[in-house]
């Protein structure tokens, strides 16, 4: 199998686009969620973001990045002033129209893209309807990065709406069943096939495949 | 659809291996990578994360999530001590092996699980041979967690290694060409099949599909 190697030394005679391509790839599959907010003005904002990361179980945490706020940034200023916004799985019925979400709207994207919002009685800020997993958070802390200004804020998770059909008895959502896809790089699409779940990993023991 | 309506005030009294399958599975499609690492006493080790993410492309930074230090966590010691580690993509001819690295070995895992160790010139690191891309780093900032006491490692990017049939033109990595996998929950592995790749979003454009 023939490589190609780069190194940093390459990085600063790459063109722009190739290497903004090319490092956004590094990381693998990606989670693909659509993040729901609410402006003080009350207008609904909906951003597709794939730098998600499960934080911690008990407490229920999760964690997402978000880019500096030198231009501006919706949906980070709804999670600062009002201190809720969703997570929202992206399916395959509508990922042409989340991706479009990124583009620069100044009037809501469920209004310009036709993603219908759900609310919810427990949590203010706006679900998308069609979605395969919804999570409710709240604000909880703010890390700026100080190598590049970039954002990381955790959030508590406070609702989660899941479609029954898709809990397995042990807690494990089957997000592939219920229609939940992944991303790659900054603009592509997949949807996944199971290979197995596997027994937890101690030394000297084989693996299991679980159901 | 019928769903099922979880809120916070229902957490504490899940079963806490329902509530740990359960929260990890919020995130949607994860990053899976085998970390390669090697202590003060050369012995190499090989962990699973799906805790990675992209941080930025100028300069190329790449984040990982790595759970508190309260018992021996050694990839994290390594990065720390010796400040270099490497990022490789899982295919579905070792996600047992893969897993069965988060079995904790005192030996290395290399030799306890028999995934092969490959060495650059560029980088002190060890590489997964048969990884469909590896990615060598170098530790720049730590951030500690407040709420749960998570540390967040930023790296900068210092080599790629890429199969050269899946490098595409405008710097996209075909990581489904590859064979990377991606997983979800806990302990379930998947393979993905490519829907699109879009065209950048602007208000009032029709998007197009790239090749």
């Amino acid at each position: 199998m023939t490589e190609i190697i780069f190194n940093q030394d390459d990085f600063p005679y790459l063109d722009k686009y190739f290497r903004r391509n090319l490092i956004n790839c590094l990381s693998g599959f990606k989670s693909l969620n659509l993040v729901g907010s609410k402006g003080k003005d009350e207008q609904l904002n909906l951003a597709p973001f794939s730098q998600i990361i499960h934080v911690g179980a008990t407490p229920a945490l999760m964690g997402m990045l978000v880019r500096p706020d030198s231009v501006p940034r919706h949906t980070l200023t709804n999670i600062l002033e009002t201190g809720y916004y969703t997570f929202n799985h992206v399916k395959e019925e509508f990922f042409k129209e989340a991706h479009q979400c990124s583009a620069r709207y100044e009037q809501s994207e469920f209004e310009a893209t036709g993603i219908e919002p759900y609310f919810s009685d427990e949590h203010p800020a706006p679900y998308v309807k069609e979605a395969s997993l919804k999570v409710g958070l709240k604000f909880e802390e703010r890390q700026d990065l100080k190598i590049n200004g970039t954002i990381f804020i955790i959030g508590s998770v406070i609702e989660i709406i899941i479609p029954e059909d898709c809990l397995n008895t042990d807690g494990y959502i089957d997000i592939e069943k219920a229609g939940s896809l992944t991303c790659s790089g900054l603009d592509a699409y997949h949807v996944t096939q199971r290979l197995a779940r596997l027994s937890y990993a101690k030394p000297d023991q084989l693996l299991k495949e679980l159901d």
